[in-house]
């Protein structure tokens, strides 16, 4: 589930709060949390306030650190820079925070990317093919067959393994899925683009579920928001139930439970 | 010049101060603004911090930018995502913070580029071709005799012009200037690798300085790092004065001052 919190959409009573952004947060994840694997702060929502926004998004990930410590936390960030830089900057999710895996940019390669897979436990997600309209722009230019994306695929499994590094591959490029399989077939994936970005669940699970899953579906927006009463908790309880339910037909269907 | 501010490199009777970060660059900034035309923060040694990384980083682009308003000031973050997240992105430094320019990352392609394009009078600097060994995994996968850092070059053009937009070329990549050039011919760019990282100055400007001078070239550790005695700022106002002498050199060879 994703934390892409925000000021202008948060119910308004919560505004009078201390740290709005952190209440909305820690009611959120106290109603959605049985009906979650990882919970993934979007961290630009964060970052666009300044060091109080940092305050918010540390109050928040050290809460369910702290409460459920077996719900997996995903900085979703895009870093990537040389190598002395993307050091500091899995400093600060993996290291200063306790996120356990942090969403990466592979544009400049090797050196950006392996700083975040020195530590133990911890992962990297890595941006193959993305769930936007720009994904088009670039990803799939095409050398002798391979597209972009499909090269990084290749080319990051020389850098890490199937237990620390998985991909982001859109939902709404589910009809890739089953080619991007046949690249990276024990590898997680996390799938973001399902509800408002209009991605579906049973087109990605279709195509990308692999004999452990190898999924981690995400939906943000479609949850966090889907009321602005103050019953928004419960609601986004239900909501979070719902695509749980949805998942837990596919993964039956997969003979997976 | 490069602000990679690091508490481990910075003079450590500085460490006693209530902002080790913002009194270190105070002080360089005193010492080099005369032979500086921009300032460029590397956000992720702000970040590292948390919160009060944060706090540094804003006293510091506040204190430059109250001080030396006619000095750009770069926030180099490489970010990119999709549009509404880069939305947010271009918010925090384009208009909470007082940045005249972002480092944006093309791997998302357009709508994860152009709503840092949406301020007026600031600019997008696009990664094209990067100083780090890693440039080399993806930069040049190689469509129909098009690498994809040219690609980026080409297709980015469309999205903003020569007054909103400059490119990232690395110091260390001085060969393929003269053909980025063409590709690119009014556009600015920043050249970052000049020093630490082995890039040649003199290089530089011999094959991608255009009529308008056309270049921003970044040093960062080999000036802020020169000294680490209670003379450092003097030191580094010497290595940053030796530097623009030298670019001072190449701008008369080309009959630009």
């Amino acid at each position: 589930m994703g934390l892409d919190t925000e000021t202008d959409k948060i119910p308004s009573f919560l505004l009078g709060e201390k740290d709005p952004l952190f209440g909305f947060n820690k009611m959120i994840v106290d109603a959605t949390n049985k009906y979650t694997v990882a919970y993934k702060p979007n961290i630009a929502f964060y970052e666009c306030h300044g060091a109080a926004g940092w305050s918010s998004l540390e109050a928040t990930v050290n809460y369910i650190h702290n409460n459920y410590p077996d719900i997996l936390l995903i900085a979703d960030a895009k870093r990537g820079d040389i190598g002395n830089t993307s050091k500091m900057y899995a400093r600060t999710f993996l290291e200063k925070m306790p996120f356990d895996a942090v969403t990466v940019a592979p544009y400049m390669g090797e050196d950006s990317v392996t700083p975040f897979l020195s530590y133990e436990d911890k992962w990297v997600i890595l941006l193959a093919l993305t769930s936007n309209k720009g994904a088009d722009d670039f990803q799939y230019h095409n050398d002798d067959g391979v597209a972009l994306y499909e090269r990084v695929l290749t080319i990051s499994q020389k850098w890490g393994n199937i237990n620390n590094m998985m991909y982001v591959v859109g939902a709404t490029r589910a009809e890739k899925l089953e080619e991007i399989r046949k690249l990276v077939p024990d590898h997680f994936l996390l799938v973001p683009g399902v509800g408002a970005q209009g991605g579906s669940l049973g087109e990605v699970s279709k195509y990308g579920m692999n004999s452990k899953c190898g999924l981690l579906v995400n939906s943000s927006r479609g949850i966090i928001y889907a009321d602005n009463t103050p019953d928004f908790a419960k609601v986004a309880g239900e909501k979070a139930q719902e695509i749980q339910l949805e998942m837990e037909g596919y993964l039956a269907g997969h003979k997976l439970i």
